[in-house]
C-alpha cells in the first residue's frame, strides 16, 4: 500500500447541524517510520458525539482538530510496521488513530490489547463510554440501594451501562429513549424497570407515574427538556449528574436553561458536571469490574456496527439523528 | 390592653408582585393564655423575601400562612404575661410572633435572649441569616484560601456575611449589589475587594475583569442574569451555591433557566441548592464563631430599621424593591 486514504476537516460546523461537506477526502502518501513509532492499520473506529465539539473548538472541552488535519478518533488496529521494540509487528492495539486507513503513531501512545471476543468492548463498555458511566453514577450520582435512578440517553452506550451499573447497586431504574424500539431494548435487554419514550410518551406524566417518591439520581446524557422535566421531581438531596447534551450538539445558539434548576433549593440538591479526566489511576479497578459484569452476564452491551471508508463521515452523522442503536463502531 | 392590632393574610401574591393590599387591617381580642403560654409584646420584627414564598405557598419550601390569617414573622419582644414557669415576666425573646402587637404562644417555642447590644443582631447575622450565609458557604461553598468568591446580593443581610466569612477565610470576595450606594457600602464597610453594580455595570465585563482565573465559589442570593453571567466564568472545580432566588419572586412565570449551566460539564462543577434545615445539631459551634467575629469586629453587620405597626406590609414591599439596605427590620 503506498497510499493512505483519510479523511480531513474541511469546515466547523460550529452553531449548526454537522454536514457531510465538513470533510473532505484526501490521499496521502506513506512516509518511513520515526524513531519508536509503529504503522497500524486501522480496522474499527469509533464515534462519539464529543467529536463534532473537538470540530467546533469550544473552549476547554477538547484540543480540537483544525482544518486541514485529519478527523481526530479513537479506533482499533494492528500494527503492520514497528520501529517501536516494545511493540511488534500483528499486536491488536488503540489509540487516537484518526478517519485513515494508516496511523503512523508513537508506540507509546497506544493501548496493547488481548485479541480476544472483548476486543471492540474496548471502545464500549471497556473504554471511556464505559468508564465515564462507572465513575459518573458511582462518584457523582452515588446511588444508594432502593433509590430510582434515572437515565436520559438510556438506549446509548453510556446510558445503558449507566443503568445497568445502577441496577447491580440495587436501584430501580428508569430511562428515556427516542422511540418504541429502542425503549424495547431499554427494558428488555438491558433490564432497565422502565422506559420513556420522549418522543411519544407524555415525559411528566411517565415520571410522575414511575417515580412517585422522587428522583434520587438522574443522570442525564441529553439536557433539553427531559432534563426540566426530571429537576421538577427530585427527591430531596437528589444528585444530578449532567453529562453530556447531545440535544445542545445541533443547536444555533445556546438552548434555554432548565427553569427548573431552583427546584435544588427546595430539595436541597445538587447539580453536578462530569468529565472523565482525574480518574486515571481508578481505571484498573474500573475495568476490572466492568469485564466481571461483562463475562457474567450482568453487563449487555449493543453495538451498531456499520463499514466501509467512505461510509466514515455519514457514520458520526448518525450520532445526532438518533440513527444509531448501540455503540457507534465502523469496520473498515 | 384590651385589642391586639394584627394585619390579616387577605389576598395569595403568587405569580405576581406583592401589593400592599395583601394584607388587612384587624383587632382581635386578648384571650386568657393556656397552659404553658407565654403573652408576647413585640417590639421588632424581622423581614425576609420567603415571607412572599410563605404566602404564595410553593410546593414544599414552607408550610404556609393561609389567608385569613395573621401574616406569619419573626420576632423579638418582652414577656408581658406568663403561664409557663421557665420563662419570667420581662424577658427578651425570640419567636414566630406574626405581624401583630401581642403574641400568646407557648413559652417552649420561644428562645431567650441575653438583653445586650447584640439583641436585634439575633434576627440577623446571629439568626437564621449568619447560619444560612455560614453553612451555606462554608458546607456547600467549601472555600479554600487563595479562592475567587463571588457573592450576589452583597449588600443584604446573607450576602455581606457571606462576603465577610469567605474573606476571614483567606479568599477574594467579589460583590454584586443594586447601585453605587450599595456598592460601596459593600467596599467600604463589609471590606469586600471589589464590588459590581448590576444596575449600571456591564458585569461580564467587570467579572472577566475581576475574576480573571475564574470563580471558584459563587454564592447566588439572586438568580437570574447574573448567575448566568457567573456560569460562563467559573473555574474547574467550581461551586456554585443557590441559597435564594429574590429575581424569581415577582415574576409571573417561572423565569429562563440559566442557559450556561452546561459549563458545569465544562468545569467538572457543581450547582448545589442550600436550605438551613439539617444544621441545627451545629447551631451553637456557628453562633459562637458568629459572636466571636462581630465582638472582634471582623463581622460587621448594617441594619434597615423602620418603625411603626401602620408600616408592616409596606416594610416587607421594600425587600422586593431593592430599598432596603441591610437587615430589614421595623420596631414598633
Amino acid at each position: 500500500m503506498t497510499t493512505n486514504r483519510q479523511w480531513l476537516v474541511d469546515a466547523s460546523p460550529r452553531g449548526r447541524a454537522l454536514e457531510l461537506t465538513d470533510f473532505k477526502y484526501n490521499e496521502a502518501g506513506v512516509e518511513p517510520l520515526g524513531k519508536g513509532e509503529v504503522r497500524v492499520k486501522v480496522e474499527c473506529l469509533s464515534f462519539e458525539p464529543s467529536q463534532k465539539g473537538q470540530i467546533e473548538v469550544i473552549a476547554g472541552y477538547s484540543s480540537g482538530t483544525a482544518i486541514g488535519d485529519v478527523m481526530g478518533a479513537r479506533g482499533i488496529g494492528e500494527v503492520v510496521e514497528s520501529n517501536d521494540p516494545g511493540l511488534a509487528v500483528g499486536k491488536k492495539v488503540l489509540g487516537s488513530l484518526g478517519w485513515q486507513e494508516l496511523a503512523s503513531i508513537p508506540g507509546r501512545s497506544l493501548q496493547e490489547l488481548p485479541n480476544d471476543q472483548f476486543l471492540t468492548a474496548h471502545l464500549g463498555p471497556l473504554g471511556a463510554q464505559g468508564l465515564t458511566a462507572y465513575f459518573g453514577l458511582l462518584r457523582i450520582g452515588q446511588p444508594e440501594p432502593g433509590d430510582t435512578v434515572v437515565v436520559s440517553g438510556a438506549a446509548g452506550a453510556v446510558g445503558s451501562v449507566v443503568g445497568q451499573i445502577a441496577r447491580i447497586n440495587g436501584c430501580r431504574v428508569i430511562g428515556t429513549a427516542g422511540g418504541p424500539d429502542k425503549c424495547a431494548a431499554v427494558v428488555n435487554e438491558f433490564h432497565f424497570d422502565a422506559a420513556i419514550d420522549y418522543k411519544n410518551d407524555n415525559v411528566k406524566a411517565r415520571l410522575k407515574e414511575h417515580c412517585s417518591n422522587g428522583v434520587n439520581v438522574f443522570f442525564d446524557n441529553v439536557g433539553g427538556p427531559v432534563l426540566n422535566d426530571v429537576l421538577a421531581r427530585i427527591a430531596s438531596h437528589a444528585r444530578v449528574v449532567i453529562c453530556g447534551g447531545i440535544s445542545r450538539y445541533e443547536q444555533e445558539s445556546l438552548p434555554a436553561g432548565p427553569a427548573n434548576y431552583f427546584n435544588v433549593v427546595f430539595r436541597q440538591a445538587r447539580i453536578e458536571g462530569f468529565l472523565l479526566s482525574g480518574y486515571e489511576r481508578e481505571y484498573p479497578v474500573a475495568l476490572d469490574r466492568l469485564k466481571g459484569w461483562i463475562e457474567s452476564g450482568e453487563l449487555v452491551y449493543k453495538e451498531d456496527i456499520q463499514e466501509g471508508f467512505d461510509n466514515i463521515p455519514a457514520t458520526l452523522k448518525r450520532l445526532f439523528t438518533g440513527a444509531n442503536f448501540g455503540k457507534q463502531l465502523l469496520k473498515m
